[in-house]
């Protein structure tokens, strides 16, 4: 890293950003914008029932009405192997992955895809689905995780045998794994233990609550040749999706990445694509369709909801000794919830010689979990952080000096292996423990409370290229799709590199077929991974203007050194040349060897982790059990922050979301399994006038493995709020809430009936 | 050429068109085909006047009209310097094409736009082109090359003085300029001649007639960048225009090619793309604009009109001592006719001790000529080599061996400089004397004729991007809007290069912003340029798969070659490894490093150019005049064919379009000024039913300077059919025609009035 400390020019700075014109103008297209000629209506039949046999399906009076050009059901799609694994760097078993998209057998939850239609109209598309006759067999269903744990549940999958433990169970059960994970003895650590707090927890399954609901337009030719534009978090992604749920080549696959209107994870999965490429290729046109709010709270998906268990150990100085973590996580209809993240999550921030943490991965008639920002790590740190805060208390110490005495350092060993090998949790402490307001006094019913976070940060495959145009102005296409500013930081990046002014510099997302695969937005990936990849073709176009000048000055490549946008002799032994701007080598590209472009891709190994750490001054109001905001300052190891005003961005909406866990988000269901609150006006999430500022504090600890310092900063920020407000809570009223959503009913429970805590 | 000679696995073969089956389908997207959400119709208004001053253009009424989004007229347009060369390789004068986009000062033609409209409904916009009030006061109007050379002629441009004379006139005319090329002596060359011919020539102008009229979609975000889906030869070319016109920075224009539906020269132009993309940013909302057929004849480039006047002088045993051509070209109603091709091209195919060439640019109220198909060829050629008909006659020759002992080879002299520096022409004449069909007895009013001709082929900058997929499929995208076939031919070569399955390979046409600079799709220019930037992108990745393969093997890179698809060690030395498949090296590509891309980029430099020889058979019927051709074998130095069925296929059409320009096509003017025939029931092409099966012979001289031998093969073929024809009627009926088309009435008039020739 030979820039740390080096002044920049233009990383670092807050030039606008160039996705903000189209949005707020209503120019920029997404997942539905598109309309190809001769496009068809989609729509998805869904069921009714959480959980059923489906006997039979009659699709022929749907068929047969007039403007009804393709039906199709699960039948129309190619069955997959158990536990498949796809070609292109996604981890899926397509088994399920199919079945979540069209049920074949069962039904698992209210809302799963049974059939699909496409017809001339919407209207007529309604109209046919209310034509499809499904006789459907209604099995008894199980929502909650610790019921679907019970023996005597019903069972999603009759002949699912949990994974993980030896010997082998004998009787099928919910559980589809089991994980465990420990460094040190934990036994040994809780008998030299001279605290020990224990508690359990609960968190409801929350929608990631993207404002723009799933949509996709397929293009499908009679020769098997599909074009797809869709709204994703990763088109490339959904390409390798999409191929192996209809066994196709990638190669017969093109994927155009439409604007995104947030993604926060839920937007890695496919949902619409094969059905709207099969609906296309049945019907032989393009086929549009998009998801209801509705469709989108019940069939896409939620992250867990969760039953835990938490019980740390310390000496009395505060120096934890021992840890014990139990997670058992709803995974939705199908296996994979992100309980293993949660595993190796939970204590990662600490050094603890003596862990353990167990999870469990549970099905139940719910829609299959997604991803939703630190997929997993959120739900065990509100365990975590919560009871460290009783800890703190029964210490009488500083819960924030207690974080620090305890805090993972470079060279911690981790519960899952490898020693920790950045630095920048610390500085988050201490950033806090030095900010006034964390000293600032509180009034009545107020209460402060501070929780940290850990994420790993991702890195992994990423492309990108860039062209010079002949006036100067620079190109730059990835793979990525922008969700959190990437236009903007790769614009910044390529500018620095290319010493050229950052409104020279365009950058956009290009389609599968036109730029390196490039894998998901997500993991706080982007701008780490696919960012190297835009510094190091940027890196290679000034090589490459380099012996453009070296052929217009008739010197030898190796004369000829890039600095601050010109090509330049590189001594006074090379002769007496004026220095070549980017424009004067662009404007003679075609007489030097034809136009400038570079392409460049890689894995990008070995991101640093992400730490946040945070504190909120709440006040409850003792009447209703309102909890107000009234100040949340949140402190993030960035690396170095590119666009600060998207990093800050970033923070801030992570903090926002994790207040929407905490104090209202959660799906509710009625007695016969069906989502009651499957809309905005009952789910829900927090609006501007629920908040106070949101103060993002950087603290930049540059990533060593970065051209710039960068880290991922996406995440991290929504670990801490559900712990930190809980604490919060309990130090305004003292009492302990261990259930989320901490909402109204829920604090008016706890003042009425709870115990005082502390 | 390393290959010459080598047999290949997919160079030279027929395999399935990837473009095939979405157009014969209906699923292939053109550029009337895409409809953003939002999107607005567009429509021009257009003058109803062959000349005529604007007084006044009122378009409040239209402005004011519900549902009407955007009015614009040529001042919402910047002005353009005088001869301006625009930065990205386009040369053009702006000043003249911003005025033929949207009329200034005059209207030049019927049918010149004049304002456009974007309202909600394609109804509401022609509503409001009713409302736009225009005073015109109309002049005197010109229409012949002949007539607008006149002194008096009524003048286009009142200033316009015609370069390339010594003095410059003093006197404005409509001539732009005056053109002179020559070689030796010609007037020592005619004194020496022993036998002299000497004859005029009339052609009439005549459209490219491409199937789909032109269309253009564009979306202006209100931060001035713009994205524009347009069906286009080029669309760099038509980002290069378009933002010139605007004045915009080429890095704010992002053009995506949709399929094309033929261009032929025409669609190398712009016509709409700046009026739909200030339409956009005026109304704030995508707006499509496409034209009608009617629009397509009266304001897109036909190709010249002109008048010539030919002279060859020859020694008695039939060797052609001089040669003097006079080439009056029609432009249109701006500067830029092809004459100076005509000039150069004329005796290329011939070694001419003493020739020269003269031509003439003319103004004339008509749309602004644009380029058809080895533009400025086809004409002089129907000149020069109707006139070596003449020549063979007198000197009772064949008409081939004539060719044949004057013919041009490698290091015959051109009249433009440099010598011909490859052979192909006397292979095509040899391959006619040869061929059965030329000694076939012919019956009553049947006869038989022969031409050749010769054109550049481009060459120029081109770039290529590929990517190799997880599955062992491999992208290809290039810059190259595919007319011709270009998507199988890269496609092949990419294929032979990797040694890999045709059938693994995807080709693209990359919009602006994901791949490199190309130019347009014309002067025959795609296969060889972009076809060499496809194999170098190619031959770039066996590097990288080599490399790969020697990280798996953890040898060194230098000790692994590709050989047939497959990484192989290089020698005993390396160690005993089974060879790697590109399959298996793309399965580990994320473990070795990241994903496989490549790009190349290149300006391609000079090509090879091209030759023809075509005889054919008619029969004339003496009762209507009407021609039929009976016969039609085409033979042309292809280089080597990539895709054999494609080249016949450009073969085919050609000649196809030389038919229509003899027998049927031309612009039929009323005496106001206005075109007479501007729909195909009125505007006669050749159909299926007119025309015998035109047989293609491949030459195949392979070209040295491509990878593959591969020449340009679009355009040489259109040149010889007008004077085969001409020179197979004199045959049939002994009378010589000179004016095109020769239609019925001509034919009739010819053998009701004419001399008998001969």
């Amino acid at each position: 890293m030979d820039d740390v400390g080096k002044q920049f020019k233009w990383v670092g700075t807050r030039p606008i950003r160039p996705d903000g014109v189209p949005k707020v103008t209503g120019r920029a297209l997404y997942g539905a914008d598109y309309h190809p000629a001769g496009m068809l209506y989609g729509r998805i039949l869904r069921s009714p029932h959480a959980h059923a046999r489906i006997r039979s399906i009659d699709t022929s009076k749907a068929a047969a009405l007039t403007g009804v050009k393709a039906v199709i059901t699960s039948a129309d799609f190619p069955e997959q192997n158990f536990d498949y694994i796809g070609p292109e760097r996604v981890a899926v078993n397509f088994w399920h992955q199919t079945r979540n998209i069209m049920a074949r057998e069962k039904v698992l939850y209210e809302g799963h895809a049974v059939a699909a239609v496409a017809a001339i109209s919407a209207k007529i598309a309604a109209e046919a689905l209310a034509l499809i006759v499904v006789d459907y067999e209604v099995l008894p269903h199980v929502i909650d995780v610790d019921a679907a744990m019970q023996p005597d549940a019903p069972l999603l999958f009759p002949d699912m045998i949990t994974r993980g433990i030896e010997p082998a169970p004998t009787k099928p059960s919910n559980i589809s794994k089991r994980l465990e994970f420990h460094i040190g003895d934990v036994d040994a650590g809780f008998a030299a233990a001279e605290v020990v707090v224990e508690q359990t927890f609960k968190t409801a399954a929350v929608h990631q609550a993207y404002i723009e609901p799933h949509a996709s337009v397929a293009r499908f030719d009679a020769d098997g040749q599909c074009e797809i534009w869709c709204s994703s978090q990763g088109h490339f992604a959904m390409r390798a999706l999409t191929a192996q749920i209809l066994k196709m080549p990638i190669g017969d696959l093109r994927v155009h990445a439409a604007e995104i209107g947030g993604g926060f994870g839920g937007k890695t999965v496919t949902y619409l694509d094969p059905v709207a490429a099969l609906l296309s290729r049945k019907a032989g046109a393009p086929v549009r369709l998009t998801m209801t709010r509705e469709e989108v709270f019940k069939a896409s998906g939620p992250t867990s909801g969760s039953s835990m268990k938490m019980k740390i150990g310390a000496t009395k100085d505060g120096k934890i000794v021992a840890a014990d973590g139990l997670f058992k996580f709803q995974a939705g209809a199908f296996p994979g919830s992100p309980v293993m993240n949660a595993c190796l999550c939970a204590f990662a921030p600490y050094d603890i010689a003596n862990a353990r943490t167990v999870g469990y991965d549970v099905v139940s008639n719910r829609p299959k979990a997604a991803a939703y920002r630190a997929p997993g790590s959120p739900i065990s740190a509100f365990a975590v952080e919560s009871t460290l805060d009783l800890l703190a208390k029964k210490l009488g110490m500083d819960p924030l000096q207690l974080r620090l005495k305890n805090i993972a350092r470079i060279g911690t060993p981790t519960i899952y292996g490898p020693k920790l090998g950045h630095a920048g949790f610390a500085e988050t402490v201490q950033a806090l423990i030095d900010h006034p307001g964390y000293k600032a006094p509180l009034g009545k019913n107020q209460g402060r409370g501070v929780a940290s976070g850990y994420w790993f940060n991702g890195g992994g495959d990423s492309s990108a290229t860039m062209q010079i145009n002949a006036d100067g102005t620079v190109l730059v296409a990835t793979g990525s799709p922008d969700i959190g500013g990437s236009r903007a930081s790769m614009a910044i990046m390529a500018a620095e590199t290319l010493g050229v002014d950052y409104n020279q510099v365009r950058v956009i997302v290009a389609d599968t077929a036109s730029v390196g695969y490039t894998h998901v937005t997500g993991g706080s990936r982007v701008t780490f991974a696919t960012g190297t990849a835009v510094v190091n073709a940027s890196t290679n176009m000034t090589k490459e203007m380099c012996k453009r000048a070296a052929m217009i000055w008739d010197v030898d490549p190796e004369g000829v050194i890039w600095e601050d946008g010109y090509a330049k002799p590189a001594g006074t032994n090379v002769g007496n040349f004026t220095p070549l701007s980017l424009r004067e080598i662009a404007a003679k590209a075609s007489q030097t060897g034809g136009p400038l472009t570079t392409a460049a891709s890689l894995n990008a190994g070995g991101q640093a982790p992400g730490f946040s750490t945070q504190f909120c001054d709440v006040e409850v109001d003792p009447e209703t059990g309102k909890v107000t905001i009234l100040r949340f300052v949140a402190a993030q190891d960035v690396g170095r922050a590119i666009h600060p005003g998207y990093v800050e961005g970033q923070i801030q909406g992570g903090v926002v979301q994790g207040i929407g866990w905490a104090l209202n988000e959660e799906y509710i269901y009625d007695a016969k399994g069906r989502l009651d609150n499957a809309g905005f006006l009952d789910y829900r999430i927090p609006v501007a006038s629920d908040l106070p500022m949101i103060e993002a504090v950087l603290v930049e600890v540059p990533n060593p493995v970065h051209p710039y310092g960068a880290k991922g900063v996406g995440e991290a920020n929504i670990i801490p709020p559900m712990a930190a407000i809980a604490n919060a809570i309990d130090n305004a009223i003292g009492r302990r809430l261990t259930e989320l959503p901490m909402s109204p009913p829920k604090v008016l429970a706890a003042l009425d009936a709870g115990p005082k805590t502390a």
